[in-house]
């Protein structure tokens, strides 16, 4: 299995996405920093993934900071925090791992600072280890929707690179393959950063799971074709009433589904849910830049200074959505109890 | 306007569309081989431009012909055409107009053959002239639909440069700009050929009309904004019930369409609309190479040996259609009957 992310004797490594599957190269994170900029440059990506390297990088920030006392590391500690959460504003991984560490700090104001810092090291680990395995115990949970012989679309990369390293959508995906049944992947390309040309497909290749690779727009053909008996998704947050924010595209793939009825499932940890925000609407869209549109790497492909509408993610109205698969077991609609129900 | 295709002094010139936007390099054309490779290549796409360079091809063709007499020189042509057609096959407008240049020979067989070749020349030169009218007539028809202040969702090129010269989906927004209607377009980019980024926007941009291009994936979300007032494609044969090939994601697009109450367009000269099939089921979609998919350039994206769908078209149903706009006038439902009406 890929080791997507870890934590060894320099600081933590992790795989430069932006360069698979051509190349394997590693980046090396030293400070906060280069963990701030792997997270921005997408070098590491995915909502769960992404949460493990706030973890992370707020470790490696406690490294760094020089304190007197509990007050001033815990004022520095913020400082990291917040900066590490300004990287990708949508998901709520980031947030939701940031506040942890917080929390370990503040109920650990009392320990020597070097003790407090090598607890928040250990805890982070703790982060990754429970990311892997609520990614098998949702493999577990989701595989009843997966018969021999189907055929799965699915969009982005919600796979071990997304992840601690098992996956939540593909890692749904993998259980059912583990279990013997003989599936089929479509992968949506998933434009503009291409996840699933360059790391869905990857990885899926690597295990041996049948995967054929799509532009996004072959989608509702496909199903036309009646090739497509279930769609499954990933989710960077996810409202209380079910809503899903997930890589764009993902919203037209559930309106897709819906109009060829085909199941449509979202693959996602319990702490992807955001149970402070009550809809969809609430969902802040992280605007990228436009030259991931305009560009293929450095070359041009549009004309010179045309207008670019580049958001990172949509909203999926819950309405749209089968079940959502969790570590903590399956909901399905009325959402805002099912959820609550799981969290509870 | 832009010329996309024109006969000349040494044969036949085209606009290479495969480098466009950077640059504006020309396609010299000498021999039927040399247009078959070109139509084939995609240096000239778009339905309609490629019945011109259909009719420019057998022209071509005619000329090169060494014959003593019509049988064998109908027998030369014959080869020609078939050859001609093969390059796509799900563009109707391609045996259209070889149909067409086939009967204006057989018609004009009393001809010494030299006048002949001249002859199949100037008709040439009339499929194009007539084209142009012909986009400027559906313009005129079309623009009914489209209010000031409207903003316009198109997929693929149904512009300038997939036609003689003026457009069809970009034709009827081309008369909406010209009566003074303050219009925005948004383009799909449309994958993986890139014929919105590379063509649409650049032959917008060119005629100063408002343009902003987004990725494939990015239409249900823009409509669930509220930002898409109507929708406007081309077609690449339509069946005498409605149902239109058209470029792939076009389907997706019209689905998108209906589940907002969006109207949905398609704007084809009537040579588009195949009476000789029922139903949409009866076209045949070409498949493409699998490069177009996996590579940008020669640049390979995606992992070496993986598997892919590249349907270059997709047909979408009749009843996602609010009216298909011909050069004759504008048919709405029930299709079967009132395109028949606008034939005869």
């Amino acid at each position: 299995m890929v080791k997507t992310i870890e934590w060894n004797a320099h600081g933590v490594r992790l795989i430069d996405q932006t360069i698979l599957p051509q190349q394997k190269i590693f980046v090396e994170c030293k400070t906060y920093k280069d963990m701030a900029e792997a997270i921005s440059r997408m070098q590491i990506r995915g909502a769960p993934a992404i949460g493990i390297a706030g973890a992370f990088g707020v470790a490696l920030g406690a490294r760094q900071i020089q304190a007197g006392d509990f007050d001033d590391f815990y004022r520095q500690l913020d400082v990291v925090c917040r900066e590490l959460n300004a990287t990708r504003p949508t998901a709520v991984n980031l947030s939701w791992a940031t506040d942890k560490m917080r929390k370990i700090a503040l109920d650990n104001k009392h320990l020597p600072l070097q003790q407090l810092k090598d607890l928040l090291e250990a805890k982070a680990k703790e982060v990754l280890a429970e990311d892997i395995a609520a990614n098998r115990r949702m493999g577990a949970y989701g595989c009843q929707f997966i018969k021999d012989g189907d055929t799965i679309l699915t969009h982005c990369n919600a796979g071990a690179l997304a992840t601690g390293g098992y996956g939540t959508a593909l890692g749904v995906i993998r259980v059912a393959h583990e279990e013997g049944k003989k599936i089929q992947v479509y992968a949506d390309e998933t434009r503009p950063f291409m996840q699933g040309t360059r790391l869905t497909a990857w990885e899926l290749m690597e295990d041996g799971i049948p995967v054929t690779l799509n532009t996004d727009s072959m989608a509702g053909y496909l199903m036309s074709l009646g090739k497509i008996n279930l769609v499954i998704v990933g989710a960077d947050r996810i409202a209380g009433n079910g809503d899903t924010a997930n890589k764009i595209g993902t919203y037209s793939v559930a309106i897709l589904a819906k109009e060829h009825g085909i199941p449509f499932y979202v693959a996602a940890p319990l702490s992807t849910i955001d149970f402070k925000i009550r809809s969809g609407q609430q969902i802040e869209i992280e605007a990228r830049s436009e030259k991931e549109v305009t560009h293929v790497g450095n070359t041009l492909l549009a004309p010179a200074g045309v207008k670019v509408f580049n958001p990172a993610f949509d909203v999926t109205p819950n309405k749209y959505i089968t079940a959502i698969i969790t570590d903590k077991g399956v909901a399905k609609p009325p959402y805002v109890e099912n959820l609550a129900k799981l969290r509870d």
